[in-house]
């Protein structure tokens, strides 16, 4: 990232001493994913300077690269017709990028603008949900009827004007329907009269216009493709993802889930403004305070045995935020295998083993340092033993809760990523205030 | 996934029923990466047969798609003739992805019985350190001097058995220093006497064979690359590395956050043996304990408090519980932010004024519900003013800790990852802990 520093640190030097000249230099060199960069760091009234001093080509490269919230402040700074004009001059996978990230009322406005083709191509390719293969597709792809041979392909080719992206080519048959591919490195070694027919791979993995997009990353890295064929219904081939809209993808899951495991919004980014995140933090933090109720009321309930016995209040958060730590850990680690596809049915029990020998093992270890720091710290060893063992079956709760809620969450179609330290941590703050409070309770009259 | 359970379905049938005949046909039709799914199902016996069953291009597919743990239990079941036998048919970037996971003594072994070439080879991608562009790089590539034609360089393609997995001409002078590359498709398409050195792309990203993975896919996922070259210090061209493996270190990546984020090692799957996963766990539960115990020690301050009114053993939880909340959501945030590069200097304290309006607005609110919860519970009207306000302090210095710590971490070259909620909510546990009793303590004549 030193590039980009370099990069930020020129352009603002250059807008300071407003020598616009050098500085349509400096951003013509530079990659759009750095220049928008660069944007991100500069005030609205700089980032609208600079984007127009990029050429359209360009400006239009640096569009799709901005992330969500600098896109929407710099479309609404600039003028629709503006904007329109450097959409014109972009691909229609692209403009759907960044008009679906816009105001539905500002996006219609700039497509209306926009050259008519290009508008109905943008229109019909909106039409996908999102989230689906048709959205993530370009249909600007390279394809030859079955019947040809390699150099009519090699002719065809030639003629259409596809771009230097193409690194298939794919095979149709009479109906426009997928029937193979052939890498681009076959088709140059191969002998030009070989029919097309011959040299193409036949099990091509496709996927339907209205796939998940999950699914089409799972697909890209189960089979390790480098670009997947888009097709409708019938099997008639529309367009292809390429791969680095699948990692693009990926990222965005793995930030969904980390996210989400800490009980943030899956979208949330570190500079979106506190107004656009504040009902969703909210929201996680009320039902944060009412599992933290639920828990205390437990405590309530051996009110009676703390005012008797005071050292228990000093004790027992240290049972409950083991059993956090244990039902975290092992909930982590059951979400990500559900992501990763590892945590299948055929290995739950061998899981649920797994976890119940690592809580009784680290429970027996950890439950017998609390007991002789306690020992030594009050000098009861019967409240100590009893810290210990409360202390050790909660670890136990925590490994059945932590592997067995992600997985009835997945089995109830919900994201087992919300299985969010929030939401585990209340079953194992409940049962570790119940268990040590209850035990010492029962046993109240030998520890006054 | 609906595929690989209908295949380990008739595989486990097959298995059965000894239809080994069957079973070769089903399984030369699957993809490696199913039948390597298939494989963790079944026990190893059955995977030693099954493998039995491969050819010898399959069998090595299977063996690099297959995961640590696996790859480790069938090899050790597997003859080391038989294994270095698969190996031979294998590039030799795949074979350096399976010996790297055995132990050494048997990897060496498995080694000298190779083909001598081969081995040569991968023991010299051995010495590439472990995560590093000279271990994820494959050797084989195409490449040709400036000087040629594009007629030229096509009949160079023709006669190197790169395979069909090149999807770029990479360019080189007279000393094998990389200057420039050439799609395919272009290459495809250009005028046969045009001199490569014409048509070639200058401006090319290529990493040095010491960069570290992480920034490899940083570059991928900036820059959209479909394939990295690898230079070695003078810029001398060694190799190239595919989007797939890319994509495999970008999953990686992110299952190290995530589980570290957990309290876990970044390396642990579902199916890891218990005994090998125990000393990891144990460090974050032993450490988590200590943190329990400093909160603990910190109640033991106002054990006399308690002792006066017990009801206050009943609130402290929440206050620590919602600290815990807090700055979980604030620090996983910034975490994910540093991971995807938006957490730059340029915005901390952006960042800072978000998490602490965040902090006050719902500190507000949860502290007010919070304070009519213990009043409507209590009665004491006082008390629930102190919970309430302690609560609303406590979610400030959350904001705080919960964006300083990971880029304090960040700065000290630490993994800010491992801010994971074991480290941070020690620091809300105490405060809350203390706010909300020292508090108390003050005010405990008008609380009795």
């Amino acid at each position: 990232m030193a590039e980009t520093e370099r990069l930020t640190e020129s352009v603002k030097e250059l807008l300071e001493s407003g020598r616009d000249d050098r500085l349509i230099d400096v951003l013509a060199d530079a990659h759009a994913a750095d220049v928008s960069s660069v944007m991100r760091e500069l005030d609205l009234g700089d980032r609208v300077r600079i984007f127009r001093l990029l050429s359209p080509e360009h400006a239009g490269d640096v569009l799709s690269e901005l992330d969500d919230q600098t896109l929407l402040d710099l479309v609404s700074a600039l003028d629709e017709h503006e904007v329109s004009r450097i959409l014109d001059h972009m691909p229609s996978d692209e403009v759907v990028e960044v008009v679906e990230d816009l105001p539905r009322e500002q996006a219609e406005k700039i497509l209306d603008l926009m050259e008519e083709e290009k508008s109905e191509e943008v229109h019909e390719l909106l039409e996908y949900g999102e989230g689906t293969a048709g959205r993530l597709m370009s249909t600007t792809l390279v394809s030859v009827h079955e019947g040809l041979t390699v150099a009519q392909a090699i002719e065809h080719i030639r003629k259409s004007a596809s771009g230097d992206d193409a690194f298939y080519l794919y095979v149709v048959d009479d109906h426009e329907h997928l029937v193979g591919l052939v890498p681009l490195h076959r088709l140059l070694t191969a002998d030009p009269a070989t029919p097309v027919r011959l040299i193409r791979d036949e099990d091509v993995e496709s996927v339907s216009v209205d796939t998940d997009q999950e699914e089409v990353a799972r697909l890209v890295q189960r089979y390790n493709l480098r670009e997947v064929p888009v097709v409708d219904g019938s099997h008639r081939l529309l367009g292809t993802i390429s791969v680095d809209n699948v990692i693009d993808v990926i990222r965005e899951e793995a930030t969904e889930d980390i996210q989400r495991l800490g009980g943030v919004a899956g979208d949330e980014t570190v500079i979106d403004p506190p107004r656009a995140v504040f009902p969703k933090r909210l929201i996680w933090r009320l039902i944060n305070l009412g599992t933290a109720v639920l828990a205390a009321s437990v405590i309530g309930l051996f009110e009676t045995s703390i005012q008797a016995l005071a050292t228990l209040a000093v004790f027992m958060p240290i049972v409950a935020s083991m059993g956090g730590i244990g039902t975290t850990q092992t909930a982590t680690v059951v979400v990500r295998g559900i992501a990763l596809g590892d945590m299948t049915a055929g290995v739950l029990m061998r899981v649920l083993r797994k976890e119940l020998w690592l809580g009784a093992t680290t429970g027996l270890i950890n439950g017998l340092v609390v007991a002789g720091i306690a020992y030594l710290w009050k000098g009861q060893l019967l409240l100590s033993l009893v810290l210990g063992l409360a202390l050790w079956l909660n670890m136990l709760v925590a490994a059945v809760v932590g592997t067995l809620v992600p997985i009835a969450l997945k089995t109830f179609r919900v994201d087992p990523a919300i299985a969010s330290s929030v939401i585990i941590t209340t079953f194992t703050d409940v049962f570790g205030f119940f268990s040590f409070l209850g035990l010492a309770t029962l046993l109240i009259r030998f520890l006054l």
